[in-house]
């Protein structure tokens, strides 16, 4: 049995998210009408190596968000080189969805429990029009932003925190600490880009941390509002969550050489 | 009656071109299955300044090909302003064109016969894949492509030269001469981005050269041969024509200010 290392990218518009949000974290078709990312993999996958396939990935990413780096394993018998199952998978995957590389992994590597950290970046253009080339990619913001706030804001992120108030309350959590590495706000012409690094995430917490600083940067949530959604840990108090579509997960780093 | 000046990003994957190939350069509908970019625009700004409008574009692209600033202008009689235009027409455009800009102009510009100069740019990827991000926009090259080879040849090109063995013969032309200002080859990781400004193409000129460059630059036509192309001016030499997708127009420039 070979485990192999899968690095995937997806367009997430049509999918229902890299996972069906089903009961008990278990592997479920959830809503009919739109696949996901995992399960168009799988079945792709499986009909290359001829056997079933479990894809397990990194974690999840919600409907409509996309991925260039998303790292998954799978355990297979199949002597296909690397190589020729990541092209034959390609050929036969839509074209929204594409294995970037395959490679051989020790048997204990696991994409979800070795995961060390995790890059997500966050698109908004905030010029009159935006391009069909970015449009899938990007939240187009009407308002002025004030970046500069929103940068001083963003710096409260940094460090070991409750994120209980940047986390959607649908998921029970035993733990809602994280650690967020870094967080960094480029402004390149009218298109801002929001980086943040962390050692996990909690659900929607980054869609929940851009639509906070996006409503303080346009004046809608006054300045110091990020200190005190950590510190009083009430999500009633925190801003929108930005839309999916915004969303990229860039990638997942792993400890020593994975 | 106003002159507008539009600037027009699409991307080009389910039209049949910016306008479709009738005889006698009308504006036909041509195959009927597939909307041309000129169409579209056409109905949706009509339905907006409640007129019947022409949109005029700076020049034809192909079936496939995409747009960051195409150039048209159009002649109206509504009083809205250039904002409200602009909003409004993105709102209705299918999410695969858009207007970036719109400002009225000199009742004399003209986009075709004003145009002095076109920047078009083309894509390849030599990765073993290519993500979904960059797969409508980019040709997908396998071979390894030998490319101070082909900037050697891409040299040859610059300046004024008669490009009739790069010219579909389907159209009549009276004259084949044209000057390529600038043409440059640039590798970023896998990528090869080509890059052509001139002040005019003929039909299918760019994917020509730069099918010709890619034969060159994998070794299936030897080098000398874009000399030996722009001498004898026979088309069945060259290389063949890249494929539209990889293709974009990136702007188009005018006099003075336009």
């Amino acid at each position: 049995m070979r485990t192999l290392k899968l690095v995937i990218a997806y367009k997430g518009t049509r999918y229902a998210g890299w996972q069906a949000q089903g009961r008990n974290n278990q592997h479920t078709t959830g809503n009919r009408q739109q696949p996901t990312i995992q399960g168009t993999i799988e079945q792709v996958l499986g009909r290359i190596v001829q056997e079933r396939v479990r894809v397990v990935g990194s974690g999840r990413t919600d409907a409509g968000a996309h991925a260039l780096g998303q790292v998954a394993h799978v355990k297979t018998s199949s002597p296909l080189s690397c190589e020729r199952l990541l092209r034959s998978t390609n050929q036969l995957l839509p074209d929204d969805i594409a294995l970037m590389e395959v490679e051989d992994a020790p048997a204990t590597f696991h994409a979800r429990f070795g995961a060390r950290s995790k890059h997500y970046r966050y698109q908004l253009v905030t010029a009159p029009a935006v391009s069909p080339f970015q449009r899938p990619y990007v939240v187009h913001v009407r308002s002025r932003l004030d970046v500069a706030l929103m940068r001083r804001e963003a710096a409260m992120l940094k460090g070991r925190h409750d994120f209980r108030a940047f986390a959607r309350v649908s998921r029970p959590y035993k733990n809602t600490v994280r650690t967020i590495r870094e967080i960094t706000l480029r402004r390149s012409g009218s298109r801002l880009t929001i980086d943040v690094e962390g050692d996990g995430f909690l659900h929607t917490m980054v869609r929940s941390i851009v639509g906070t600083l996006v409503d303080i940067g346009r004046g809608r949530l006054p300045p110091g509002t990020v200190r005190r959604l950590l510190r009083m840990g009430d999500r009633r108090l925190a801003g929108t969550t930005a839309p999916a579509k915004g969303l990229t997960l860039i990638g997942v780093s792993y400890g020593s050489g994975t």
